[in-house]
């Protein structure tokens, strides 16, 4: 099979690999529909994350056909269409049925196995993958495997935000996790959300997603701006999709003492100062989001075409062409990039 | 009237002041039936945090009787017993409405005031006093001068940490707040509840407040024995009432992924690694507890002696002694010292 690897920064190569082969009893191989690249992909790609093998496999989104399971495997049998999270979970152990399958006592990064690929090995199948009702329509591919993370994650920081009726939300990050931020503050009810955006592309699909504010501002001046919508109170959610310390810093500034930040941007070079953080008085939630807690929820909204988060996907190319992929999302000539196989 | 006032590190001094006055028709004046010395009141006295002013007036618990209330005060009257945080708060803004009375629009901190004197002023009253049913019986004051920052800090801290039925909840400090931390903890229905202590008359008081198990190890070690404790996955809740960088890494060492932390312990010299924090998969939230959220329960539970907080003044002394209160908290010869008027 192909499957993208990445030998150092920069530089990213499609190559023959074998087939994945079932390990344990309750793994399970898909044959992928469509795979994606990450924001998280782009860490290693610019330097700023070393890899954790040479070459590294890539990619940790997935959708696609189950066409074997092993001996122990109930709940997902060979053609189900299936969906699952960048961490496989056995959703059984105390800290997956507490919501926090990202965590699970016995998770596996799918990261280290690489879904950029034809095939992949699924391990803890049973409480990893999610089947659909049915085989999907073509159309709806997209979104499904934007629930893989993307959707997943950005739901998640939405939920730790704690947004909903009667909240205004600000949205700092307009990738396609923050973009997807939105669409999860939109569909939990929130009253106002306020997207933080300086592209014109970024802010039309966060306007289709239901940002009703736009702020350009970024750092303080952005936080001025975040207050002056909010009464100079600050907003009550704040989900923060980027991980750097200004995006952090502005998050914890443009919350209310009492509010919730949702962050989901893994954290790079960021320190958090305590004395500013008790007096801010926000209460803080993020980590990798537990994207298995909301799967079927969201399989769900896809399947009833009530949500769309596919459109993130502004460009797709061939597996083949993986690394015009990684080019187009480092230079920002694309938000997120889907590939098919 | 005589009030405490800090000139520099470790010099404490008691000395005649004027009496307060009405200064703005939502002002009380109290004369003071107990006061005492906060943890808190530490940092400047070892020089770990600077003085405001010099001299600094000294003390934010109190609890008295009203002598005097201007014009705009309509919720409590001359003399009522009463309690209040402290910080002052309207309890009216958006803010005290959502239960962060310390982070009122309007908030005045207490401390600036100083209430270790015979009486003080209380700015906005209406917000900020809760008379108590009656005239208290002379042995309930010291509780109901707990709850005017200690309790209420460690009940707080207990809510924000989710303590509560089936949990385990773990506390990190065994001052005054971590002790009522467990008491609340306690109350709130947690089913274990491990204090982290060396001190055996902490320990003893611990044990009497509710606390279940005591770990006697810090840093690493206090950590792999509350992972001991929980079958390997940390505590579900973790108070933290120090405000060390040792006690922060503990707290969130101590949590299990999803859990949540309430920490009330002002930060001194804290550094939150973003990275630790974001694998860590904790909830964190705290600062300076909104008192005045938990006063009219905190008042009813003990006017019906149902809890005790007092019993963690462990010295009395009268106020003209305040010096030597400072001494033996700083010495921890005293865990809390209330100071007679």
């Amino acid at each position: 099979m192909r499957q993208v690897a990445m030998y150092a920064p920069g530089d990213v190569r499609v190559e023959d690999r074998d087939n994945p082969v079932i390990l344990e009893p309750t793994d399970a191989i898909i044959r992928l529909s469509a795979s994606c690249i990450c924001g998280s992909d782009l860490w290693p790609y610019r330097g700023a994350e070393p890899l954790a093998v040479t070459p590294q496999p890539m990619g940790h989104e997935y959708v696609g056909v189950v066409t074997a399971i092993g001996a122990d495997v109930q709940n997902v049998k060979v053609g189900d269409f299936v969906v699952g999270s960048f961490v496989a979970s056995d959703n059984t152990c105390e800290i997956c049925r507490a919501g926090y399958q990202s965590r699970c006592v016995h998770n596996v990064m799918m990261g280290a196995i690489g879904t950029q690929s034809e095939y992949a090995r699924i391990p803890l199948a049973d409480g990893t993958l999610v089947a659909t009702p049915g085989q999907p329509d073509p159309d709806l591919i997209p979104s499904l495997l934007a629930a893989s993370d993307v959707l997943g994650t950005g739901w998640f920081a939405a939920v730790a935000a704690e947004a909903g009726p009667g909240k205004t939300v600000a949205v700092v990050g307009d990738g396609a996790v923050g973009l997807l931020g939105i669409l999860a503050a939109r569909e939990l009810g929130a009253e106002r959300i306020i997207a933080m955006s300086r592209h014109a592309d970024r802010q039309a699909l966060a306007r289709e997603f239901g940002a009703t504010d736009i702020v350009e501002e970024r750092g303080d001046a952005g936080v001025a701006k975040i207050k002056e919508l909010t009464h100079g109170l600050g907003a009550h959610s704040v989900i923060e999709a980027v991980g750097t310390q200004e995006s952090m810093d502005q998050a914890i500034r443009a919350t209310r003492p009492g509010g919730h930040i949702g962050y989901v941007g893994v954290s790079h070079d960021v320190s958090l100062d305590g004395l500013e953080l008790f007096f801010s008085g926000v209460h803080l939630h993020g980590g990798p989001a537990p994207v298995r807690r909301f799967l079927p929820e969201l399989i769900q909204l896809i399947w009833d075409r009530k949500i769309n988060p596919g459109v993130v996907f502004d460009l797709t190319l061939p597996l083949e062409d993986a690394a015009a992929g990684y080019t187009a999302m480092n230079e920002r000539r694309a938000t997120k990039v889907l590939l098919t196989l």
